[in-house]
C-alpha cells in the first residue's frame, strides 16, 4: 500500500481551496460538464445481457451443486494470490468475471445448498426469492420510514399478516421484519429494558440506567443460541442460563426457583427467552408453563423460534407452540426453512409502545406528513436503512402457496424419519435426546466416549462427502443430522448412511 | 383471522404423540416417503425463465424511471384493498407477480433512482452490483465463519483491501465489512465501552458495567446523524452535542472545553463520533484537531463518513480525511455513493481486539479448526449470519474500475457546482453553510422565514416533479438539494431549477 496520506494541505491551504471555489462558481462553464461522461452503471441493455448470464452462472450451480464435494478443499489464504493485488484502474469485461468465478470464488464456497450438507440448520432458498431479491435490487429503495418508499413498508405489514395467519399466530400481535433472529433478540430485550426502566423510574424517579442495569437479570435455557448471550453481551445486562431437563426442555419450576434465588440478591428479573426448537437438539421449551410465571413476575417472554417456527405452517406442529398466548414477542427466520433466502426474519409484537421509546429519534430530515398513520419501521430495528425484503416472503407464497411450503417442511420431516429409522437399527449407535420432531436427529455412537465420537465427526468432515457440526449437550459430544437442502432425497440419506456406516466401521476398527 | 390457538394439545396427548413418534418408527416405510413430491423451489429452468422475466421488468423500470413522477401519488393504506386478504393456499403462475406489479407495488414506489430526486443522500446502484446480488442470492451460503464458506471471508478481506487502497487509508486499519453505518457505530461503541471498562476495572476490580455506564459520556457534534444517539440510546450511556461552529464544523477548542466540564462533572468522556459530510450540510469536522485531543484524552476516535468516503477515491477530495492517523475506526458507505446496492457498509479499526471483547460467544457449533488463522466475522457483528456481500464491491471495482467510479463522483459534483450557480445568480435565493465541496447543494430564500422556507419545500414536494428534503441548522430550515442519480445529467438540473423557479414565483406572488 502507498504511504498512508498523500493529499494533505495545511489549514490556510484549505481554506485557499474553499475560497477559489467559491469564487469559482460565478463563471461556472457548462459546456465542461456537458462533455463528462460516465460510465454505463445502471444500463438495462447490459443489466439483461449480464443478467442472464449471471442466471445462467447460478442454474448451472444449482444443476450441479450434487455433484461438487460439500466442503471445500483449500486452506486460509487460499484467495489472496488468486486475485490481483490491488483492484482494477480500468473497466474489465463482465464475461471475464464469469470466467473467473470457479476458479476463484467457487473453489472457496461450502454447499448449504448441497443434498449432502446436514450441518447447523437449513438456509432457504428457491427461485422465487432470487427473482423478488432482483427486484429489490432492481428498485433499491431504503424504506426506513413510510414516505421513503411506501410500498415497502405497506407490503412488509401485509405479508407478515399472510404469515400470521399461515402459522395462526394470536391476533394481538404487531409484526415487523428484521435481519436476523439476533437482531430480533437484541431489539425485544432493548424495548424490555425500556419497559423496565419506566416501571422502575415511577417508584424511583432518582434510579439512573447504570444502577438499574446491575440489577437487572435476563433467564434463558441452558440451550438458548449464542445471540442471547451476544445481546445481553450488547445491552450490558447479568445473565442466567436455567439448567433445563434430561429432554433440554427448559420448564417453568427450574424459572420460578432461580427468580426467588435472584430476587434474594435484590436482582430484577425482566427477560426470558425461551426457544422453541433449540440449536443443539429442537427441544421446546415449555412455554405454557413458563408463561404463567412471567406474567406473574413482569417478566417479559420472548420466544426464539428460528428453525422450528416454520414447521407451524403445519397445523400438526401447532401443539408444539402451546401457551402462545403468554408471550411478549415471537420471532423465526423465514430464511431457515420457508424457502427464503437470508435474510429474512420475522417478528411479532404485543405492544411496540416500548420499542419506539427505546429507539425513536426523529431528525428533521427524517420527519413526513404521514407519521402517525402508518409504522415507521426505522424505530423497530438498529440501522436506519431498510432492504425492500417482504418482496421475497410474497414471491415465495405466491410461487409455492401454502400448500407448497407445507409439502416443503414435511418432506424434510419424513427424511429425518428415515435417518431415524437407520440410526435405531444399528446397535452401534444411539439417538439422543428423543424429543426429535422436525427435522434435526442427534445421535452418537453408543457407551463412547466424547472423544470417540469427536473423532468420528472430524473423520466424517475431513472425508468431505457430507458435512454435519456437533454440539456438547449435558456434557456429551453429540453429532447432529439436519436435513437442510432442497434436492435432498431418500437415496441421499441412504448415501449418507452409508457414508456414516463405512467411517464409523474403519474408526471403530481402528481403535 | 381464525381464532388464535387451534392446534392445542394437552400436556398428556403431547405425551402420547410423543410416545407414538418414537414407536411408529421401526415400521418406517419407506415408499411413502419415495412418493412425497415436493414444489420445484431451487428449479434451475424456472430460475432462468423467471429470472429473464424478472430481469426485463427491471430493465424496463430503469428505462421509463425518468418519467414516473419521482413521488408516488397515493394514501397510506393503499396497497391493503389490492392484494388478497390471505396467503394463497395453491401456487400463482411467476407471470402473475409480474403482471401485478405495477399496479400494486411500482404505484407506491419512491423512486430514488430518478434523476429527479434530490433528497436525503444517494444510494448507489449499478448492473454489476445487480448481477453480484444475484450471485450472492444463489449460492446462498451463511458466511459467519471462515469454515461456514471460506471465500465469502477471504473475498470480503481483499476487496476492503483494495477499497482501503484506492481511498489511500493509512496501512495500520483492519477491515470489516457491515450492513449500515448505523451498525458500524454502534459495533464501534460497544467495542469502545468494552475498552474503557477493561481499562476501569484495572484501576478499580470492584467497579460494575452499570456504576461506570452512568459515568460514560459520548460525544458528536451537534450535526452528526440520528445513528449516534440511537447508539447512546442502545447502549445507555450519556451523549453531549458539541456545538459546530458558523459552517457546522465541530472544532477542538469546543470538544476540549466539554471535557474540561464534564471531567469537573466526574464523568468519563470516552468516545467521539466526528462526521465527514455531515447529513443537513456535508460539513466536514475538524479531524487533525479533534484527533490530538483525544489522543491526549484516552477518547476513542470513530469517523462518520457515510455519504463523504465515497468521494475520497478522488484524490482532490483526501484534503478533507487529513488528521485521519489519529482515528480508531472509520467508516462509510459504498451503497450511498460507490454504484453498489443497499445494504453495504465498508469499516476499518486499527485494533480488533475490543471487537471481540464486545462480541465473542463461542458455542461448539460454531467452532471450527481454523479459528486463529482467518478472522471469524460473526464477531464484527450483531447479527451471527453474513450475506456475500463482498461480491457487490469486487464486480463494482471490476466492471467500471476505480476510474469509472472517479468519473461518476466528479459528474456528481460538477453537477451540484451548476445548481450551486443557479442559485447564486438569482437574488431570491443564498447558498446557506459554503462548506459545499460535494453533491450537496444547501439553499434558502433569502431574508426568508424559516415558515416561508418550509412553505417552499411543501409546495416542491406536493408538486411531485422534483423531490427534496429538508434540514434545520442553528434554527435555519433550509432546503437540501443532492445529486442522487445515475441518470441525473445537465438537462435535469435545469428542469429542477425551473420546478424550483417557477414553484417559487408562484409562491412569493401569493404571499
Amino acid at each position: 500500500m502507498s504511504p498512508a496520506i498523500t493529499y494533505t494541505v495545511t489549514a490556510f491551504e484549505h481554506w485557499i481551496l474553499s475560497y477559489l471555489y467559491v469564487k469559482i462558481m460565478p463563471s461556472f462553464n457548462r459546456s465542461v460538464l456537458l462533455e463528462l461522461p460516465i460510465p454505463a452503471t445502471m444500463d438495462p441493455d447490459q443489466l439483461m445481457s449480464c443478467g442472464q448470464m449471471m442466471l445462467k452462472f447460478v442454474a448451472d450451480y444449482w444443476k450441479t451443486i450434487e455433484n461438487r464435494s460439500v466442503l471445500p478443499s483449500i486452506q486460509p489464504g487460499y484467495l489472496r494470490p488468486l486475485l490481483p493485488s490491488h483492484a482494477p484502474e480500468k473497466p474489465e469485461q463482465f464475461s471475464q468475471i464469469i470466467n473467473d468465478l470457479e476458479s476463484t470464488i467457487m473453489r472457496g464456497v461450502t454447499h448449504w445448498h448441497s443434498p449432502h450438507f446436514y450441518a447447523y440448520f437449513p438456509t432457504g432458498n428457491s427461485y422465487a426469492a432470487v427473482c423478488a431479491d432482483i427486484l429489490s435490487a432492481g428498485i433499491a429503495c431504503i424504506g426506513f420510514s413510510w414516505i421513503a418508499s411506501p410500498s415497502c413498508t405497506e407490503l412488509e405489514v401485509i405479508v407478515m399478516d399472510w404469515l400470521a395467519q399461515a402459522l395462526d399466530l394470536p391476533e394481538f400481535f404487531l409484526s415487523t421484519g428484521n435481519g436476523t433472529a439476533s437482531e430480533a433478540t437484541l431489539v425485544t430485550l432493548l424495548a424490555a429494558r425500556s419497559k423496565i426502566f419506566c416501571q422502575m423510574q415511577k417508584k424511583d424517579p432518582n434510579i439512573t440506567l447504570g444502577k438499574l442495569l446491575d440489577q437487572l437479570i435476563v433467564y434463558c435455557s441452558d440451550q438458548a443460541h449464542s445471540s442471547v448471550d451476544k445481546a445481553t453481551l450488547i445491552v450490558g445486562c447479568k445473565i442466567r442460563k436455567i439448567v433445563s431437563d434430561d429432554n433440554c426442555v427448559m420448564k417453568a419450576a427450574q424459572l420460578k426457583q432461580a427468580i426467588i434465588e435472584d430476587r434474594a440478591k435484590n436482582l430484577i428479573p425482566f427477560f426470558l427467552v425461551a426457544t422453541l426448537g433449540t440449536t443443539a437438539t429442537c427441544a421446546f421449551d415449555d412455554i405454557a408453563g413458563l408463561g404463567k410465571v412471567c406474567q406473574d413476575e413482569n417478566i417479559w417472554l420472548h420466544i426464539d423460534a428460528a428453525y422450528a417456527g416454520s414447521a407451524f405452517i403445519c397445523p400438526e406442529y401447532r401443539y408444539l407452540f402451546d401457551g402462545i398466548e403468554y408471550v411478549d414477542s415471537f420471532s423465526f427466520n423465514p430464511h431457515k426453512w420457508m424457502l427464503v433466502n437470508f435474510d429474512c426474519s420475522a417478528m411479532w409484537v404485543k405492544d411496540r409502545t416500548y420499542f419506539i421509546n427505546a429507539f425513536n429519534v426523529d431528525p428533521l430530515y427524517l420527519k413526513h406528513d404521514y407519521q402517525n398513520v402508518a409504522p415507521d419501521y426505522r424505530h423497530w430495528q438498529i440501522p436506519l436503512g431498510r432492504r425492500f425484503r417482504s418482496l421475497k416472503l410474497w414471491f415465495v407464497f405466491r410461487i409455492h402457496g401454502i400448500s407448497g411450503i407445507r409439502k416443503y417442511i414435511r418432506k424434510h420431516i419424513e427424511l429425518a424419519k428415515l435417518f431415524i429409522n437407520y440410526i435405531e437399527n444399528d446397535k452401534r449407535f444411539e439417538i439422543v435426546f428423543p424429543s426429535t420432531t422436525l427435522g434435526l436427529v442427534c445421535f452418537c455412537l453408543k457407551n463412547g466416549s466424547n472423544e470417540l465420537n469427536e473423532k468420528l465427526l472430524k473423520s466424517l468432515n475431513e472425508d468431505k462427502r457430507i458435512y454435519l457440526v456437533p454440539s456438547m449437550v449435558k456434557g456429551r459430544f453429540i453429532l447432529r443430522f439436519a436435513i437442510c437442502s432442497y434436492l435432498t432425497e431418500v437415496k441421499h440419506v441412504d448415501y449418507a448412511w452409508t457414508v456414516i456406516n463405512e467411517i464409523t466401521t474403519k474408526l471403530l476398527t481402528k481403535t
